[in-house]
């Protein structure tokens, strides 16, 4: 057990830097090798501190949920000038929210529908300049987004044509190994288009997942990766990294043995979440591949060994999660580590919560 | 759709006072009849109101699970003066918060192990009064507990022993239909205690699912209900309540229709968590037994029908999530509604997050 975890309660999530800066400058240097550019999600960390790592690394902007998770970010970071917020904003609060943050950075949103597009125009009709917008794709996810490069197009021309909004794109969060599906979407969507007499300024793709072949659709502009920056048990379950390159983890305390192969941590759901993310098990316990993870409560985690579990009330362990983001989610403040700062860093994760 | 859904953004999370009241009413009146006292779970609400409301109808006191949550009912309440942490309180730090907070109210903790009698002695051995410890018992719930009745009893024994500690009685959390068995193990572990000479004050038992059968264990003294105050989907699927017994209730928008039998909302798994609790789908949508939520991302849950979906962009549901004390945990405030008040009355969740 690293030296940091003595000055720590438990359950703690805690932060290796130095793995997150290995991890920013990986995909950077992925997409400068391929021509695209990086606009990460900061769902994933929710710290104006490591969004300021991203942006110094070469990320033209951040990608937010949520107008309340950008308010947050713009207001944690003077480096935050550019948000893509990839969401169907609706209903007058959030619209009137937008319209202040857009006097603020420069601000893209997402459409999937002329119902979002006019609601969209008419909060920004009289209200210049003129709000971004991308039309989101749905390119097999099957969550939101125009089913096809026809619907993409007539949608693009419906926001060319509205007061108060300017097309400046398209948008995708891709199926899993779906790039060709993208490159096909986004090029007939784009010939649609710009047969049309518009231009296409920004394609934007993302997900962790995929990340390393986002060069296999070229015609994606920028991408926006978020759980990259911390990794996570499902990434490691797909093969996109190891363990050595989760830079989050939680940290937990046996609170009891009550059998010779069942051990129960101060970890449950309200810090490793439920998020099964389709795999078996709540976590990884780092260094202890015979235990699984195989039961949550709000409190409380079940490790369960086939052979002794020989571990002790006391003993302390470090878990890989199945899901960062979701984890970042549920606590007030991580502490971030690193080689050259022996005492963990206590900061509070400003974008939390947020959920408007 | 109520009046007081115009007043609110959404996703929020929305308590009806009335069916509140109405649910702490029953399960009172229910002990009452049978004898038994009722300690309720403060992790369901995590408001101090909800607790006063609990206490005024007649419950001698709260449980919590963490010291911080203890601490937190404490700060928020003048009327909590008596709590019991159904936890094996572990390490220095939290035992000095333990200690503190021994000096202000009557405070009781359970183990289930040699090693965390030691600690709290070690911990409240100069600290008078002494600390009020229960033995954990499992009963076959498989978490936390001692085997036996005589395992109960030998630590009983080492309580008993230990300065700065006194032996208060049995607690449990019993598993599904396990009444019987919750009888026949605290009935011999209460013999087994009395023939060394000591008296077993109480024997606590608890868990909504299984509370209207309590008085099947009548040697349990009081019962620690949690989720019953808000029930939610899972207690309906269990047949402990139904629909209109459930008073916690996410408010959310419809924000794409993308097919003819798909709708997303904006409440994802950073409201309604992805807490399955055995059930298929993360909610029911009130009024629409047509709807599934089959997936969920942080901020978007994907509803399906096999008919046509009949929503539009902008619509409003209303949805029982899964498990409502989760639920509660990932919002910062709660809206607080009732017959009487035509305006919903947003309350800070205090005890959220409280993961020490």
């Amino acid at each position: 057990m690293e030296t940091f975890a003595a000055s720590l309660d438990t359950p703690s999530v805690v932060v290796d830097m130095d793995l997150v800066r290995a991890n920013i400058r990986r995909f950077q240097a992925y997409a400068d090798a391929n021509g695209f550019k990086v606009r990460p999600h900061i769902k994933t960390h929710k710290l104006p501190l490591v969004t300021d790592m991203q942006l110094a690394a070469g990320a033209i902007g951040i990608t937010c949920q949520k107008v309340s998770e950008a308010e947050a970010m713009v207001a944690g970071s003077p480096a935050v000038t550019d948000v893509l917020i990839t969401y169907n904003i609706v209903g007058e609060r959030k619209l009137a929210r937008l319209a202040a943050l857009a006097r603020k950075v420069r601000l893209s949103v997402v459409a999937d529908s002329a119902a979002v597009v006019d609601g969209l125009s008419a909060a920004f009709a009289d209200a210049p300049p003129p709000l971004r917008v991308l039309v989101e794709c749905d390119t097999g996810a099957s969550r939101c987004g125009v089913a096809s490069p026809e619907d993409a197009a007539a949608l693009a021309m419906r926001i060319a044509a509205a007061p108060g909004l300017a097309f400046c794109g398209l948008m995708t969060y891709p199926p899993a190994g779906g790039e060709a599906a993208v490159q096909a979407f986004m090029t007939r969507a784009k010939a649609l288009i710009e047969a049309e007499g518009l231009t296409v300024p920004a394609i934007s793709s993302g997900g962790t997942p995929t990340m390393m072949h986002a060069a296999e659709a070229p015609v994606v502009t920028e991408y926006r990766p978020g759980t990259y920056v911390y990794n996570d048990r499902s990434l490691v379950a797909r093969g996109a990294c190891g363990w050595d390159d989760c830079a989050l983890t939680v940290l937990a305390t046996v609170v009891s043995v009550p059998t010779a192969n069942r051990a129960i941590i101060d970890a449950g759901s309200k810090t490793l979440t439920s998020d099964l993310f389709g795999l078996t098990g709540y976590g990884h316990v780092l260094g202890r591949d015979d235990l699984a993870i195989d039961q949550l409560s709000e409190e409380h985690g079940r490790l369960v060994s086939t052979g002794p579990i020989n571990l002790a009330v006391g003993d302390r362990l470090r878990i890989v999660p199945n899901h960062a983001c979701v984890v970042t989610n549920m606590v007030d403040e991580v502490y971030l580590v690193s080689a050259g700062e022996p005492t963990p860093r206590a900061v509070p994760v400003v974008a939390r919560g947020r959920i408007w």
